[in-house]
C-alpha cells in the first residue's frame, strides 16, 4: 500500500489542442490514479464542495483509497487556470487559487497507517514531514517540491528531504535547490543530505535517476507523436515509477529500478494524449504493457 | 573512405571554466576528428595564412586526408569569438568573421573521389549539393545545417535534402525547418521528402534517430559532471554515428544504427571536456570502448 498526499484540484487548461474547464486535476490525482496501475494507493488531500461527485467516483472507480480525502463543507477546491504555449515548452498560470489546500492538514486514516511506501506530493515541507511521521512502517519515502517552497521554505524543505528516501523533482528545480545547473553535481550533492535516490524528471527530454547504490540511469522520454495536454506528466511519471516498486514490496535491484522507470515514461507519456486524466482512465494494463515492451525494444541492442 | 566537407576555424570561445583563444576548431574539424577513430577520412576545406602548421599537424598525425584543405595564401581563416552562459545553454556569438570559408568551392581532390560515405558539414546547400555530385559511388550521404540557411536558402536547402539519405539536425532547426515543434512529425515530415534518416541533436538531453526502416530510437546523453567547452559536441556527436555506420561498409541493421548511436553519444561527450578537440586528442580508443561499454550497462536491463 502507498499512501500518498498532495493536491487534488480543478484545473482550467489551455493547449494549442483545446481548453478544459474546470476538469479533474491536482499532482496527487495523477500520481495515485497512475500508481494504481501498480499498487494499492490510499490518497490524502481535501477538496471543497465545489468537487464534483463525478471525479471523486473517477478516483474511487480506480480502487484509490479516498478515506483520507477531506470534503470540506463550505470550502472551495484548489483552482488552477493555466495556458500552455504553442509548442508545450512553456505554461503561463492565469490564475491559482489556493482555497481549501491553504488550511489543509493531512490526517491519516486508520486504514493507511500501516502503509511502508510513502508519496509527499507538494505542499509545504512541515506538512509532508508531519505526514510521513504518521507511518511507523516507512521503508520507502518518495518526495516533491516547488520553486516556491526551494524559495521560501528552505530550512523545513531540507529537514523534509533528509527524512525521504528519494527526490522526485524537475531539473530547473534541483538547480535552483542545489545551487548547480549541472545535474550530476546537483543530485549527489543533494542525496549527501540524506537520500539514496534522486529522480530528476526532464518533461520531454526524460529523466535521469541518480542512485548512491546504483550509479546514474538516464532515460528518454517515450516519444510522443500527439501531445494534448501536458499537465500532470511528471506527477504520472513519479506514480509509475513508485507504484511500481512498491509492487516489488521494497525489493530495489538495478533491473527493478530500470523497470520503474520505463512504467514512469510510459505513465507519462500516456498522461499527455488527453486532458485530465482522461488518457490514464482510459487505459488498460495491456495498452501499458505493450507501451512498455515497445519502450524496451526501441533501447535494447 | 568518409569524404567530409565543412568548416575549420579557428575559435575564441568564453565558458565558466575559462577562455580559449584563436583554437582548433569548426564542424567539419570535430566530425572528422571523431568519426576518424572508426573509419579513414578525407576532408575537404579552406584555411587561411593564418592557420597555424601545428593545428594542421593535430590533423594530420590523426590520419586524416588533407589533400582537399586548401590553404589560400592571403586569406583569413574562419573565426568564431562566442561566450556559453553560465549553465551552459545559452551561445552568445561575439564575433563571426567568414573570410576564406566565403569564397570556398569544396574541389574533390583524386584521393577522395572513391568516397561511399559523405558528410556535408553546414555551408550554403548550392555548395553541399555540388560536393556531394562530385561522388559517384555514393551510397551512404549525411547533411547537416543551420537556421541561417532554412531561413534564407530554403529552396536550395530542400534540393540538397532530397539528395542525402540522411540529415543530422538539432531540435530547434528541425522544428524551423519544418514547421513544428513536434521532432516526431517534424522528423517524418523531412523522411517525406527523401532521407530515410533524420538524426535529432538535442545537446544535454541526447538524441532521436528517425529511420523509416527501424522507426524511433531515442537515446539519452551520457551524464557529464565536468563540463567545460560543448562547442564542437554535436559535430563529434554525428562523427561518432557516421564513422562507426561507415566502418560497417553501410551494412544498416538496428544493431549496427543503435551501436552508432552509443559512439555518437559517448564521442560528444567526450568533446565537453576540454577546450578545442583536445579532449579527442588525448583520446585512447581504449577509453572511448569504456564509456562505450558504461553507456550499455546504464541502459541494459
Amino acid at each position: 500500500m502507498i499512501a500518498a498526499t498532495g493536491s487534488v484540484a480543478l484545473d482550467t487548461t489551455r493547449t494549442p489542442s483545446g481548453t478544459a474547464e474546470r476538469v479533474l486535476g491536482g499532482a496527487a490525482s495523477y500520481f495515485a490514479y497512475s500508481a494504481s496501475f501498480f499498487s494499492p494507493v490510499g490518497l490524502v488531500s481535501a477538496v471543497g464542495e465545489d468537487f464534483p461527485k463525478s471525479y471523486w467516483e473517477v478516483l474511487e472507480r480506480k480502487g484509490i483509497n479516498l478515506e483520507g480525502v477531506q470534503r470540506v463543507a463550505g470550502a472551495k477546491s484548489l483552482f488552477f487556470d493555466s495556458t500552455f504555449d504553442l509548442d508545450f515548452h512553456h505554461r503561463t498560470a492565469n490564475a491559482t487559487e489556493l482555497n481549501i489546500l491553504s488550511q489543509f492538514h493531512p490526517v491519516v486514516p486508520k486504514s493507511l497507517q500501516h502503509a511502508e511506501v510513502i508519496y509527499l506530493g507538494t505542499m509545504e515541507p512541515a506538512k509532508q514531514l508531519a505526514f510521513l511521521e504518521q507511518f511507523p512502517n516507512r521503508k520507502l519515502a518518495f518526495m516533491d517540491t516547488i520553486d516556491f517552497f526551494i524559495e521560501n521554505q528552505t530550512n523545513e524543505l531540507w529537514r523534509t528531504i533528509k527524512a525521504v528516501h528519494g527526490m522526485i523533482i524537475n531539473d530547473v528545480e534541483l538547480g535552483k535547490l542545489t545551487g548547480t545547473s549541472n545535474l550530476v553535481r546537483g543530485a549527489f550533492n543533494l542525496m549527501d543530505h540524506g537520500p539514496s535516490f534522486v529522480l530528476v524528471k526532464k518533461g520531454e527530454h526524460g529523466s535521469i535517476l541518480f542512485s548512491r547504490a546504483h550509479g546514474i540511469i538516464p532515460f528518454p522520454a517515450y516519444p510522443l507523436e500527439n501531445v494534448v495536454d501536458p499537465t500532470g506528466a511528471g506527477d504520472s511519471f513519479g506514480g509509475g515509477f513508485v507504484g511500481y516498486l512498491a509492487s516489488k514490496k521494497g525489493k530495489i535491484t538495478e533491473r527493478t529500478l530500470k523497470e520503474a522507470l520505463v512504467y514512469a515514461n510510459v505513465m507519462g507519456s500516456f498522461a499527455c494524449e488527453d486532458f485530465s486524466l482522461n488518457r490514464l482512465v482510459n487505459l488498460s494494463r495491456e495498452q501499458v504493457e505493450e507501451r512498455f515492451d515497445h519502450y524496451k525494444r526501441m533501447l535494447l541492442f
